[in-house]
C-alpha cells in the first residue's frame, strides 16, 4: 500500500506491506482521511503515536470501505462504508481499525465529509454531551471556532438548544461559522463580556483561560482540547471557586479501545442522525490527493479555512 | 437572644431581638454552633454574608432543639433535635432557618459533635460523593486532613472503600487521623510520590495544586474547597490534558436554598447511617461556651487541632 511517512520531521510517500486485520479488526480501503493538529504536532516530533499505533504513518481519521474482516467480526462485512477513529496510520490507502471503533457512513455523506467526521464529531460530541453535560438553553462558547472541532461543536451547540457564542481569529470566516448556528461570532479578544457561559470549549489554549474562568456562569465547566496557542496561565482558584466552577482536560487519542468505542457509540446515537436529517453537516476547506500531502498540511497550518483539510485515495 | 456579633473586626457578645421563624422555617434553640474557617474571613472582612443572612452575626452550622416553627412545617416539631447549615447567624441562641436545610440529629451524637456536624460533613460528602463522585477502590488525597473538613473527608472516604491519603501539617495530629481511617498520613510536601491519585480534596490551597495536577490518575479530579495558603497557580493544561484531568473549585455557603437542601438530603441518605452505625465520628479538638467566644476564634485560628472548635449554649 502507499502511505504518509513522518521521518526526519519530514512527510513522504511511500510503499509499505498491507497491513492484516486481526481478531475483530476490518482492514479498510481509506477513500478519505482527515487532517488533525495532532498530526501536525506528531510531524513536528511533539506527539508520538500511542502504544500499538503505527510509529510513523499519521492520520487519526478514515472512511473507506471494508476491504476484509479479520475473524470475529460481527457487526460489518466487506464492501460496508464505514468511519473510523484510528490511534494512528490513517493516511494510507488500506488502514486495520478494530470494528467497535468504526461507525456506518450517513448516505448524504460523500467520501471526503465522512473522512473529516469522526474525530472532530467525536471530541467535540465527547467534550460538549459527555463530560460538560450541554444542555438546552445553556450559552456555549467556542473558541477557534472556524476548525474542524470548532465547527462541529457550534453545529453540535445549536442542534441541542444552546446558545452559541463563538471566536473566530479569520475575520472572513465569521459569516460562515455564524451560517453554521452561531448566535455571535467575534475576534479572540471580544468574547469578555458576552458572558456569563455555562460551557466553554476551549481549542486555542491558555491565552483565553484567564477571561474564560471569569466569564463562567454558577457551575459553568470549561473543557480544553487545544492548547496551541499556549499551555501555562495563572490560575485564581478563587474566581473558580466563586463560579463553583470546573476546568477539564481531555484528548481522544490516546485513549484504549473500550474508551472510543463508547465515544463512537454516543455519536452513532446522537450525532448520526443529525447528518441524516441534514441539520449539521461536515465542512471541508480542501481535499488533496495523498500524493500531495505536503500541500495538505501546508494548506492545514495556514490556517484560514472554514473546516476540514481531507486526504483522498482513489 | 445573646449573640455573636463581629463589628470593626471585634468579636462581642450582644443582646439582639429574638428572631421570628417565617413560612416553612424553624425557630432553634442553638444547643452548639461549630467554627469554621469562613467566620475567620468573616471576622476579617473578607467574607460578607450572602444576601437574607444576618450581616453581622457569624455561624454557619448549628445543633439545638425546635423551640417553635413557622406556619407550612411539615417535618419538624418544637422539641425536635435538629442541625443545620445556615448562611449565617448560627453563633447565637436562637437561630432561624429553613426547616428542608435542617437535620434530625441521631442519638448518638452530644450537642457539640451534633454542632460540629452539618457544614463539614455536607461538605465533605458533597465535594467526594456528589462532584468528584469518589468510587470503591480509588485513592484519594485529603490535603489538610486535621481540621473539621478534613477529618469528615478522611472518614467518607475510607467508608466508601477507598484508599485515603492524608497530608497533615502538625506532626502531632498524624496519628489520629490515621486512626479515622487514612492509610498513609505524611507531611504537606511529601505527598509526590504518593500518587497516582484519582481524586483530591485540596482544602489548603495553591502551593499543592502543580503537584496535584502531576499526581492526577488518569480520569482524576482535584475539587478545591480551601485556599487558606494561597489562591494562584500556574496551571500547566497540558499536565490536565494528558491525565484527563478535572479540578473544581467549590463552597456550600453561597448556595441557594434548594441547592443546601439537596445537599442535606445527601447527607441524610450517606452518612447519618454511618454515624448511627459509628463508623464515622464527629472529633471534637475544644468546646468553649458562646460568653467566650475570642478564646474559640484564637484557638482556631491557632491551628494544631484535630477536629473542631465548638461554641455551646445552655
Amino acid at each position: 500500500m502507499r502511505c504518509v511517512v513522518i521521518a526526519d520531521g519530514k512527510l513522504a510517500v511511500e510503499e509499505r506491506p498491507d497491513p492484516e486485520p486481526g481478531f475483530g479488526q476490518l482492514l479498510v480501503r481509506v477513500r478519505a482521511a482527515g487532517l488533525n493538529g495532532a498530526d501536525l504536532l506528531q510531524l513536528r516530533g511533539r506527539y508520538p503515536a500511542p502504544p500499538g499505533e503505527p510509529a510513523d504513518i499519521p492520520g487519526l481519521e478514515i472512511a473507506g470501505e471494508v476491504a476484509a474482516t479479520g475473524p470475529g467480526c460481527l457487526r460489518f462485512r466487506p464492501g460496508d462504508r464505514v468511519m473510523a477513529i484510528v490511534g494512528g496510520g490513517g493516511q494510507a490507502e488500506l488502514c486495520v481499525v478494530h470494528e467497535r471503533a468504526c461507525m456506518p457512513v450517513p448516505s448524504v455523506l460523500d467520501w471526503p465529509e465522512a473522512g473529516g467526521f469522526p474525530e472532530v464529531f467525536t471530541t467535540a460530541h465527547d467534550a460538549l454531551i459527555t463530560q460538560a453535560g450541554l444542555a438546552p438553553g445553556e450559552h456555549l462558547l467556542v473558541h477557534g471556532a472556524a476548525g474542524g472541532v470548532g465547527t462541529a461543536a457550534v453545529q453540535l451547540g445549536a442542534a441541542v438548544g444552546a446558545r452559541v457564542t463563538a471566536t473566530v481569529r479569520d475575520e472572513r470566516l465569521r459569516s460562515g461559522v455564524a451560517e453554521l448556528g452561531a448566535h455571535t461570532v467575534v475576534a479572540p479578544d471580544e468574547f469578555v463580556g458576552k458572558g456569563p457561559f455555562d460551557v466553554v470549549l476551549e481549542l486555542v489554549g491558555a491565552p483565553n483561560m484567564d477571561a474564560n474562568v471569569k466569564a463562567l456562569a454558577t457551575g459553568g465547566r470549561i473543557v480544553v482540547i487545544g492548547v496551541g496557542a499556549g499551555a501555562k496561565f495563572e490560575l485564581n482558584l478563587l474566581a473558580l471557586m466563586a463560579a463553583r466552577g470546573a476546568i477539564r482536560g481531555s484528548t481522544l487519542r490516546a485513549r484504549p479501545l473500550e474508551e472510543k468505542a463508547l465515544a463512537m457509540r454516543g455519536v452513532e446515537r446522537h450525532v448520526l442522525p443529525l447528518v441524516e436529517a441534514r441539520r449539521v453537516r461536515v465542512p471541508v476547506a480542501a481535499t488533496f490527493p495523498l500524493e500531495r500531502v505536503d500541500e495538505a498540511y501546508e494548506r492545514f497550518a495556514a490556517g484560514g479555512k472554514l473546516g476540514k483539510i481531507v486526504l483522498t485515495c482513489d
